[in-house]
């Protein structure tokens, strides 16, 4: 095995690590370190860290806490470049230095100015040597939120559509159909728990009632924000969600007056109103998605319905499409899905596609 | 009166109008226009509008909407830079250039790279006379919050405290003791109700057990996050905080394992945790207000105690200073005051004074 082949390998662990603090590092993204050296003429791994959960401390100090002395002379995997701003507590390029590590390997390039290009910068005047961009792809697909609203402003975004064998989505008189089995459901819920924010629109919160909380054993607590999109406030008070708002947060974006009575009502419940602009009756959701970020919300999963659907897609707002196709079909007046596994935009590229018991799972990103 | 002096008095007024909804605009800034032109011979506002609750509709597209066609041809007076990036709506700029607007007087620069400049660009590009800088200072010292977390990327922070005549905060045995009246008090509450986040040390939540709500009529629902500093979760279950945590938000900084028990228990009462690092046992304020900032919160309205206070004026962190000055002495073993009128560091200039019954309010901005 040559020495990138072994690079890549440990920055492939790396990035699993990372992973498990998805969703849940606030405002930061989740990164992972991994320090590994020579001993006794093996390489060994002798730190590891990942974002706290909720964001502090940094996977770096950590991974340095465990190492101690014997991070002098390693080599450090880190998922994004180190911090370079000072705080309080000294950045992580910093910290990698005054440590001793003699080779840093880094995955994706952080796009905040105060970062980018200068972590690296930092490592290499202490003459430590710096291998750039190893598995970047693989890296950036765990950032993407963070990436997205670092560049671009706005959360990123996933639309999940569940799609019957014959390319519908419902019955067109609202009655509910069961689309997918119960392992897809469960790994919808598995999805939820890594999102900051679950998004639905008016319609579907009136029709489906769903209650949109991660209800996996032991996820329980990781329901994100739910946000309903209702332009003119229709969500009735008797439903799951609003019934649920003191448990789990649910959030209202309305264009609705201040004056509107159903605002107190609502938020006598528990609901948080973010104020949008509306656009020839919808709500403006380029707008929506850039406040969103603005609060340090990185991740939005839409789940319906096919006007919301619709809308993200016809703006070039999705940035991950998950498609749940079934294994049945929906007769009789049924509404065609917004896409399909053989509609799919030429945008998008499939990453990664699965089997979950009568159903399939397909993924892709834009490119 | 020349035009200037006719310029600066709208302007004026638009900035008056803009303090409106200070404090409940999100993370958008609360920002104000006023639309005037010759109607019959006479200067008329025609068209005024603030920044919503919210954050959302943007104060132009209000003023330019009552203003109708009389827009044609007026002059806008607007706060701040008309933003000049595209969503769904289109950017404030443009719909000024659309509405016939014949001149703009502005405000504030917008540090946002999004529009810094560009907004005067767009206007002048269609051939609309601006003038820039008309009583930015005044303008700028109400979207203090706004400008410190797009420049230093971090929320704004005013420091209160109330300091005996003799220059005194409390008795070192932590009996309570009244330094200022009900008048000072009230202004408080209405300071409070101006911020995002009102700031205390655990210390000082245990020993007052305060409730840090504005309670002001009318302001009840104007409470802002209530946040504490507590590395080592020492905040009682049963303290006014915490019983509070349903019905007005309370956020805890702390250092604390991800598995203390502490965490659950007070979580089960509603309160959030805010991961921070700790440095010296100690949590590092820079990177607090980092992240609080990330989450779109743009001031931080600190109300001690004496070592949260000492800290925040050693870090370089106090943007803005209200001393309230009681009429009466603390006697025998009192803590002295991190500073009072006498011993202001240079570093701040007086902006404002006012006497409230028996006390003196004295405010101190960072030249």
């Amino acid at each position: 095995m040559t020495a990138s082949a072994l690079d890549r390998r440990y920055m492939a662990a790396a990035i699993r690590l990372a992973r498990w603090h998805e969703g849940r590092t606030g405002s930061n993204p989740s990164v992972a370190t991994l320090i590994v050296r020579e001993v006794d003429g093996a390489n060994v791994i002798v730190g590891r860290g990942v974002t706290a959960i909720g964001g502090r401390p940094h996977a770096e100090a950590q991974a340095l806490a465990e190492a101690g002395d014997l991070a002098r002379g390693a080599t450090a995997y880190v998922t994004l470049e180190p911090c370079a701003h000072h705080g309080r507590t000294p950045p992580c390029a910093e910290a990698l230095v005054t440590s001793g590590i003699a080779r840093v390997v880094a995955a994706a390039t952080d796009p905040d100015e105060r970062v980018s290009g200068r972590g690296y910068a930092i490592l290499r005047a202490a003459g430590i040597e710096v291998e750039e961009g190893v598995l970047a792809a693989e890296a950036e697909r765990g950032l993407a939120g963070y990436l997205t609203r670092r560049m671009k402003n706005r959360t990123h975004v996933t639309l999940k559509l569940a799609v019957s064998a014959n390319g519908k989505i419902g019955r067109r008189d609202g009655e509910q159909v069961l689309i997918t089995g119960e392992v897809s459901r469960n790994q919808v819920h598995a999805l939820r728990a890594l999102s900051d924010v679950i998004l639905i629109g008016a319609g579907t919160a009136i029709n489906d009632d769903p209650e949109l909380t991660c209800r996996l054993p032991g996820l329980q607590d990781r329901s994100p924000i739910r946000l309903v999109l209702d332009t003119h406030l229709r969500l009735p008070l008797g439903s799951r969600l609003v019934r649920s708002a003191r448990e789990v947060p649910l959030w209202i974006a309305t264009a609705a007056a201040q004056d509107d009575p159903r605002r107190a009502e609502l938020a006598a419940c528990g609901a948080e109103f973010i104020a949008s602009d509306a656009h020839d009756g919808r709500l403006a959701l380029p707008e929506l998605l850039e406040d969103l970020a603005a609060r340090g919300l990185s991740t939005v999963f839409v789940e319906g319905g096919a006007a919301v659907a619709h809308a993200f897609l016809a703006e070039g707002l999705v940035d991950r499409l998950v498609l749940l196709t079934g294994p049945s079909d929906i007769d009789g007046d049924a509404v065609d899905a917004p896409v399909t596994r053989l509609t799919v935009p030429s945008a998008f590229r499939p990453v990664a596609s699965m089997i979950c018991g009568d159903d399939r799972i397909d993924e892709y990103e834009r490119v």
